[in-house]
């Protein structure tokens, strides 16, 4: 921490902020410039009260020196984090492509997509059953059942599950179904979910609030890393700006900015970010071509009846079009799109009508 | 609702969506303009999903005409909502001035404050229990033990309560001793929190998310209002913009605007909109020329030795100083500063040192 | 300047920043943390390039001290800047409230407005003879024909003339006419325009870019002052946020910001930081409650067909009972608005219909 | 335009609207909802001022239906603008990429990354003569004397000269040196200099202003079209956000969005948009996968030393490593990055040394 003295701070002031920097425990080291004084504090000040020497006298700012989060930085782990769910690695050389619809609204709706998905090489499968909606009165979401559908589209497809919990007290029922917790971007600073979620020790995909800091973002994953639970996976989500010709701004720069300062994976969603499917393949092009470790995208099989998003969801034909794109630029950043994953067992590509071994 | 045709559009498109309207039971008025033609839709369409019309050949856009939000708007009640909380009247044509600290850092903290606020003229007290942070480290504040301290200043000043609640299943516990639940920025759209605090029917001061546009407010408030509990009173707190001269930036600009399109009475946090007590009595003061029903104010005995946002609070003596000066501008906007609150029987001004017949 | 090193530099790293600090003339003081090694640099920095510190190994960051404006700064100049316009003081205790049309239109609106303000209270006259407009199929002003009449009203009514000027090469012309240049926001980092109002050596009222920051700001009016003219007030007009309810989003907080930071007149303009007349005398009212030196508001004597800006001005009875309330506000901020300014000798109020000795 | 009637409009209220609607020669179309009503005006309304229909009572809004631009509009000409600059073919399917110093400081800098830009791969040469600046203090280019150094560029390398012009009377100096007029971000609202560049018939970079919306950046492009001069490049560099991790906020959004809206060609400043050189590949990268025409980057032969920018600027082999990465990228896209253009006769590669036939 650097304490920057105002260029009319007496020497009686400067001595008396010494004094208080020396009474928590801490050295004060003095550098007097041609316009003012600047004291240099060392030790450890991770529990020192930095706003009372703002109140001093003569005293004009503090400057923070040390980073506020500490388990997420790439000083305190220096290679990528890279982890496994459910069979499919998330943080390594190849690309992590969660796809599926916004929300989960019935059985052959979110079958058809999980097979579609699948077929085009998405490697997990997206789907909300809790909606957080602007309006009370719009759709929220089937709720369990939700879940039950998810866990069955699972079964059918060998597909990892990423759905949405909302409330600390929804974790263990969302758990049992899920292979990813998600936190909405409405919920990067709900400190009791955090907490819930990484007490969980289940996999999160974080994504950032509209308007968080990157270093906001950071220290919310910190929250659940502190809980011991480091799979976290970052997702830029877009930014609110004035710009309103998209729903939101990407923040492209973001992805090679996290993947500077922390070691967890870092993907995008360009549903969310543009909230127009025209744009979405052009956004989720760019976040691969930038280094994002991934992309999450809204997919479903009939998107002009869809409940909910439906503008931002891309048809299955182009979403698989989308891949064969991104294949190709991985290949100039060094990442690869893996071949889809193969169906489990017993179950045929598309067959969604009849329950297996109902 | 209007759909708005591209110009291209052909007339067997325009004859689609005309279908596609009156398939939902509603009907379509055609504009036909030089450069295009629009479509009138009227009829209930509050359970219309309006996207559906937006994925159809030769749509250029949708423009919606009624507002999302009614119990909240002033079109439902056009008279200033006013209701009174333990004594003291919100909405009215008296000023409702809370102040205290940021959190409840102990007992003679928290009582030497309150007394000097209330002597001041303060009409409630504020303090957090629960306090959200944004780094996990940070102190989170004392919990029950500080709502009971919050009790206990009640009993001693006479002034109601005004508490943070973080997660909804706290709100049985903290509505046990506050008066009015404060939900906070971070948590204005943490949906089943409102939705706890809108069954609570305790009084509930919403704060105005930092990115959220005040229409957005005003859905979070409608969450509020659709359990029935229409005791509501909406603060702004300031907004993220680019500046970074302050901590946010006061939206001013949302007085009036709020106060045109709601009911509901409307106060300001010059605290935190500003995050410098050197702005706090500037902005204070703008807030009450500019038509607020109120202020929400952090004031410290000892600001210097605060462990959350100190350098925001105001000590007691520039508090009453500020306290003076609205006295003044209330008058020029047809608003009143009322004189201090008696203190409940029995107890004597600033006789905090002694718990009172213990 | 402090130079921040990363926590894995190395001691030779360490060493060659102190080189090259040393090779400039200037001395580093090295604060070894806990964490990080930080250099405090002492000398005189003006003209050194620090960025080639952010490029050398090892190097984290610089942390500027010192402002980059000079003359521009409290700290330069500890009193309030105060100066005489025509008969006009600005920036001392009385209020300078500068009013009329956005556009000077045609005589009659002009002279009528005028004579309006006048009466009312304004000191100054405000109008438009060259106008910055968003589409190049907009009304873009009368030009001189504009500032002839804006001479003409000043000869009716005594007010002087604050009027825009939008490129360099039109400064001498607009000089003649106007008592107070106006750089509109949109030219706020016109360097050509800056330097060229900065030689003219004519009072120069800046507006704050919508987008620009406080610092910015103050950069700006050091451009005008380094050409030795030190009369420039400071205009906050709102700045551009995610919010979309108003025009602009009015940063109320500049107010008591700029005044602490620098010593020249600050003003507010209610009519574009809301765009909204029914917004305007709240945020007015506010503005001068938060300590503003001034107003410049948008008067039409006919805003229903005004070419320009209608639906953000008053009409004259409304600024008249904004007058009013703004007197009251002023005396709990130890401020005053002086009586109407007398007609010049020969001119009765409101004789707008006759060219006088013609 | 439609007319948005408030909720509690009158029939006398709506009568008198529609009264004006038809004195202004336009027609009136009454849609009924059930909450409120809607007028639909058709006929020519591009000289009509609209404002006065918000003044009338009973109205609560007007709605824009036309697009306030037009020459610079996809609906106007619905083709890819495709125009040669001195040889190079902008807005076809070769990428066009830009590269050079921000500003130019000396022959020798300038030769030096002019021969290494062109063998990577840079169709086009930058470079600043003319220089904004934030602070009077820092350096302000070099003028003409910088105008000749990249004309003598151009006859070594035989790439096309696109440079900065800040003030209108300039643009008939700058337009004799440069094959390419730039406008920067602080002047896209100069309309005294978008008019200047408009007669100039040179062809025009036209930056994005920092916090100016798509449309208002298609109505500065509109400002240069009307005068019959077509060639105008659009760039994107960046907007102004709460985020301060980089520079500026890369919009990236709007590659795909101005793709939609306009047919001319757009480029993306990786080097302002971030304002990192660490960042400027994956950006840069980013862009081309976007769909962007073009791009323009700050390439320094010693960056560590540049007079302005070095943070930001790439060195030569960083800028030919990711020339090849964005021609593996390109061919996603169905786009290319042509072979380095060949040197004019008498040249030979790096030369720089000597002056030929000097």
């Amino acid at each position: 921490m650097m304490i920057i003295m105002a260029t009319e701070a007496t020497s009686e002031q400067i001595a008396s902020v010494v004094s208080r920097v020396e009474a928590e425990g801490l050295k004060a080291h003095l550098v007097f410039g041609e316009e003012r004084t600047v004291l240099g504090v060392v030790g450890d000040i991770r529990h020192v009260n930095r706003e009372q020497f703002l109140r001093m006298k003569g005293v004009a700012g503090i400057v923070p020196i040390s980073r506020p989060y500490k388990l997420t930085s790439r000083e305190f782990i220096p290679h990528d984090s890279e982890f496994p769910v459910d069979g499919v690695t998330i943080g390594g050389s190849e690309l992590l492509i969660i796809a599926g619809p916004c929300s989960v609204e019935d059985r052959s709706q979110l079958l058809e997509t999980a097979h579609a998905v699948r077929e085009a090489g998405a490697r997990a499968l997206r789907g909300g059953a809790y909606k957080p909606r602007t309006s009370p009165y719009a759709f929220q979401g089937l709720g369990e059942e939700g879940l039950e559908l998810l866990a069955e589209a699972r079964e059918q497809t060998g597909l990892p599950i990423v759905t949405e919990v909302m409330a600390p007290e929804l974790v263990p029922l969302v758990a049992r179904y899920a292979d990813v917790l998600q936190i909405g971007a409405r919920n990067m600073q709900n400190y009791a979910l955090l907490h819930a979620a990484g007490e969980s020790q289940k996999p999160v995909l974080l994504k950032r609030g509209m308007s968080s800091t990157i270093e906001e973002f950071l220290m919310a994953a910190e929250y659940i890393l502190s809980h011991g639970n480091r799979r976290v996976i970052l997702c830029e989500r877009g930014i609110r700006t004035f710009e309103t010709a998209t729903r939101n701004t990407t923040d492209i720069n973001a992805i090679p900015v996290l993947k500077a300062m922390t070691h967890l994976p870092v993907i995008l969603d360009p549903s969310h970010s543009t909230g127009n499917s025209d744009y979405v393949p052009a956004i989720a092009r760019a976040a691969v071509a930038a280094g994002a470790d991934g992309l999450i995208v809204e997919v479903h099989n009939d998107p002009d009846s869809a409940l909910s998003d439906g503008v931002q969801s891309l048809r299955p034909e182009r979403f698989a079009e989308l891949v064969g794109q991104i294949r190709t630029i991985a290949t100039a950043v060094g990442r690869s799109v893996p071949a889809p994953r193969p169906l489990p067992e017993g179950f045929v590509a598309g067959a969604l009508a009849a329950k297996p071994a109902a």
